[in-house]
């Protein structure tokens, strides 16, 4: 077996800059600074099987397993209405495969939006750098569709005519809650 | 050194039954498999070194790090309400030491309630068996007037004049969501 330890870094640049999630984080640090919102990143779920407890210093995880997540990427607090959101990158060009997401993340937000919460995606297309805030009611239409011979995929035709399309911007990089305003005052 | 495995399970059982975290765990999985409300602990934080990815079976981690939560245990979104909660246990027979909060999760239910998030803390008196649901806003009473020669604890008396008492139930076993009703209600 051979080991790594670049992968799992808090903020991964990559050719292309920073991945999606360290631009979000970033936003969501400005936000709370900022007192504007709360919204944090889930730690990913790790089921933990021994730990090393050296003396005079502090317990070492010695064989862990990461879990499948069971929710979505994010969630939080935005002017009193609760927050969950999934970040999803695709290299295509022309539509948004939808294998990107596991059935129990579409059933979270489910239940999420049965309480009223705020659920939706926010898609990045790598090789365009364009992106965009699909809500999962949107979403939903595609998922539900695909059993009785529905597309596999969601035209970035369709993305464009459905979702928010979100422009970099300095503080906070990528100004997403600008999209959510018109949901609640909707 | 000497390892442990135990003390990481999800659900502890001790002498006096469930942990508080497991009855709490096993109430939100009512609530949600009755689609009363979406409310999930936390992952704990981890900060990951060292990832062995063996041929053929999954990758495992081999060296890391407990990180101290930046936030609360639990939240989610009941009835259109943001939840953000702590829940503590004492051996106190008396009252409920401050200590066992620290500034960082003070400061998170603070933004979360700027926001109009629903903040509050679960304790167990763990010797005398009862529970109690407090508000943020009657603990940050007692943890602003900690400097300028207030107590270091909230007395128990104090503590059944202002929070509600929860009593256990089957289903849920804690039926902390009856004490929000009309926080919401106002
Ligand atoms: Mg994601
Ligand atoms: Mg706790």
């Amino acid at each position: 077996s051979k080991s790594k330890s670049t992968k799992f870094a808090n903020v991964n640049f990559g050719d292309r800059g920073m991945s999606l999630e360290a631009e979000l984080n970033s936003s969501n640090t400005y936000y709370l600074e900022n007192d504007i919102a709360v919204i944090h990143k889930k730690p990913i779920p790790i089921q933990i099987v021994k730990v090393d407890y050296p003396n005079r210093s502090a317990a070492v995880i010695r064989e862990a397993y990461f879990q499948q997540a069971s929710t979505t990427d994010y969630n939080g607090v935005y002017r009193g209405r609760y927050l969950d959101f999934e970040a999803k990158e695709t290299k295509s060009k022309t539509a948004f495969p939808l294998k990107n997401f596991h059935e129990h993340q579409i059933e979270h937000m489910r239940k999420c939006l049965a309480q009223d919460g705020i659920c939706f995606v926010i898609i990045r297309f790598a090789v365009l750098n364009r992106l965009f805030l699909l809500t999962a009611t949107d979403l939903f239409h595609y998922w539900d569709h695909q059993a009785d011979g529905g597309r596999k995929s969601i035209p970035l035709t369709d993305i464009e005519k459905l979702a928010t399309e979100l422009h970099y911007h300095i503080n906070p990089l990528i100004p997403y809650l600008d999209a959510i305003d018109p949901l609640i005052e909707g």
